[in-house]
């Protein structure tokens, strides 16, 4: 298969820092598009695979799936797109497409595993995908997004992962006009939770742990925040919520949180892969009929319908934007959760 | 408040076998009936109410919420019953009938607390409520269910408690032709729930850890048995189902359950009160969007549909008939898990 050489920014081992190296992009087959990617947001996802966190990254390792570009080449059989269109690319740039899953719109549950954007089995090169800290991409048609033109395009890329990934949740469980929705944590996840909950006319309660993020997650929508150490404030909304997005991404109690849900309500966490401690605790599930539940980012019908909402409602995510030369030490401050509340690279640096 | 006496049977504290006492019953009042129990089922619950188990019973104890009788007396107010129509009581006599559960016909997550048919505050006459192993019982027709006449009476008592608490979580969660559903414990309630959700239509998979229950499993309604201490048998239903009804009673491992959820998947425990050891892997439950949830009871609505249902499709408990008198030895064998499937007590033995 015929391919062309992009710069792009690699890690080379789990220590190494990213630098700007060359890779291999396959020439347009008749299904893809050809993408210059002018942003590309850091998700903490990126760091993880960059330094082999959770095991299993293959190197040179190119992260970024947050993609936002224009078209430059369409393939033959592709009608949804033309050369100069904006595009989005998301988490998946292939599945397969028959499952019940698939079948069902619900990609990120392919049940014979979707193609990460980065880090997945590349069915056409061989090897391994390569991300968006790069020039150039070429994806599948049916795995892009069109990008409403009327946001801040910088802005627009973290929609892409942060923002499906609340986004499928909150449809998931059913939120509008009469929920009451609380966000767990204020970072990148929690703010765009808080920004779309806000946006399908939900009511929305932050936690969070400390009064510091009051003022900014008033401004971002929310219409009350909670601090979660403070047990009067804890009892004061017990019973209330309809759905919470927990977006922290490290083993916490969630058992507080659990009472604060209304009868037949559900906590969704989105950000914590790994084992519940301290121990759920049934009691207060069964006796409210509540659910707690997980959720992955979303399908690509429903990642559309999330750029085409907040096309809408003008939203957008809050951005911190940065030089491609940057990632490093902006990895560094991720780790600290020096961030408000998503760094995104301006690709014309590369 | 005028009252009358009945014989019932009793227990005086943690450590006293039942045995035979007189109690107080209220008058009729306008909204009252007043029943004459014929058979009364013997729930868990009422053992662990009478050895106090989990703390907070009041004695003399007088257990029992799996009430049928014939109506003897009607309140001036009420239309719904006239004299010698067959009724049915389950765990709830009262409910605020204001909060947003009970205005949603969820009185089993009253906001206020039900009143329980036994063990529960009697806003009548003071003190506590005493149950159905007792001659009469007088309940507010709100909260008494008409029973079908065509069901094996004795038989139908267990509904009331052991039905409609695996009935409730079938119709919340859906359950219909195309579901598949699977039930973990074959005890009370793992019966029913074999029997109802293939009632409504689902294809039905009872988890055992022994062989042994196979041909009882099989002649209750269930399609196929997977005996989960086989690694083998737990694989070919990996991903398999949409509900997991799990009525085991103990602490116990649900993560490997977890992994033969479908996508979007959901196990209710309805059995077991208490903390989730060992700890749950969130991993399965983001990466295919299962929920673990809980479920107690039903509402008295609900309660009615079911019997309506098993009325039409002629559906029954499997029991063991005891006489009062035999309650204590009854006691015994269920800690032994010695009854199929649930001792319901012969009330004209009293």
């Amino acid at each position: 298969m015929s391919t062309f050489t992009v710069k792009a920014f690699a890690a080379e081992s789990t220590t190494a820092d990213l630098k700007e190296m060359n890779i291999e992009r396959r020439d347009t087959t008749p299904n893809d598009v050809e993408i210059d990617i002018l942003y590309c947001g850091v998700c903490h996802s990126d760091l993880h695979t960059a330094r082999n966190d959770w095991g299993g990254t293959m190197y040179p390792a190119v992260p970024g799936h947050e993609i936002v570009g224009r078209i430059t080449k369409v393939g033959s059989d592709v009608s949804k797109f033309k050369i100069g269109d904006l595009a989005g690319v998301g988490c998946i740039v292939d599945s397969c497409g028959h499952c019940d899953s698939c079948k069902q719109d619900l990609e990120q549950y392919c049940l014979n595993g979707f193609t990460g954007t980065y880090n997945g089995k590349d069915k056409h090169l061989g090897g391994h995908t390569f991300g968006g800290y790069s020039q150039k991409v070429v994806v599948d048609a049916d795995h892009v997004l069109k990008v409403p033109e009327n946001l801040d395009l910088a802005a627009v890329a973290p929609l892409l992962c942060a923002g499906i990934t609340t986004w499928s949740p909150l449809k998931h469980w059913n939120v509008g006009p009469n929920s009451k929705v609380a966000v767990v944590g204020l970072g990148g996840l929690g703010h765009m939770a808080i920004k779309l909950a806000k946006g399908l006319g939900a009511e929305v309660t932050l936690f969070s742990r400390t009064p510091g993020k009051t003022e900014d997650a008033k401004q971002l929508g929310a219409d009350h925040v909670v601090i979660s150490t403070d047990d009067t404030q804890m009892d004061s909304v017990k019973g209330k919520f309809d759905v919470i997005i927990d977006t922290v991404p490290y083993v916490h109690d969630v058992n507080p949180y659990v009472t604060t849900l209304n009868i037949s309500g559900t906590l969704v966490l989105v950000g914590y892969l790994g084992g519940l401690e301290p121990i759920l605790n049934t009691v207060p599930m069964i006796l409210g009929r509540k659910s707690v539940a997980g959720s992955v980012i979303g399908g690509i019908a429903e990642t559309q319908e999330m750029l085409d909402f907040c096309g809408e409602h003008n939203i957008v995510s809050e951005i911190e934007m940065i030089n491609m030369q940057d990632i490093n030490g902006a990895y560094e401050r991720m780790l600290k959760s020096d961030v408000r509340y998503r760094f995104v690279i301006d690709m014309k640096s590369l």
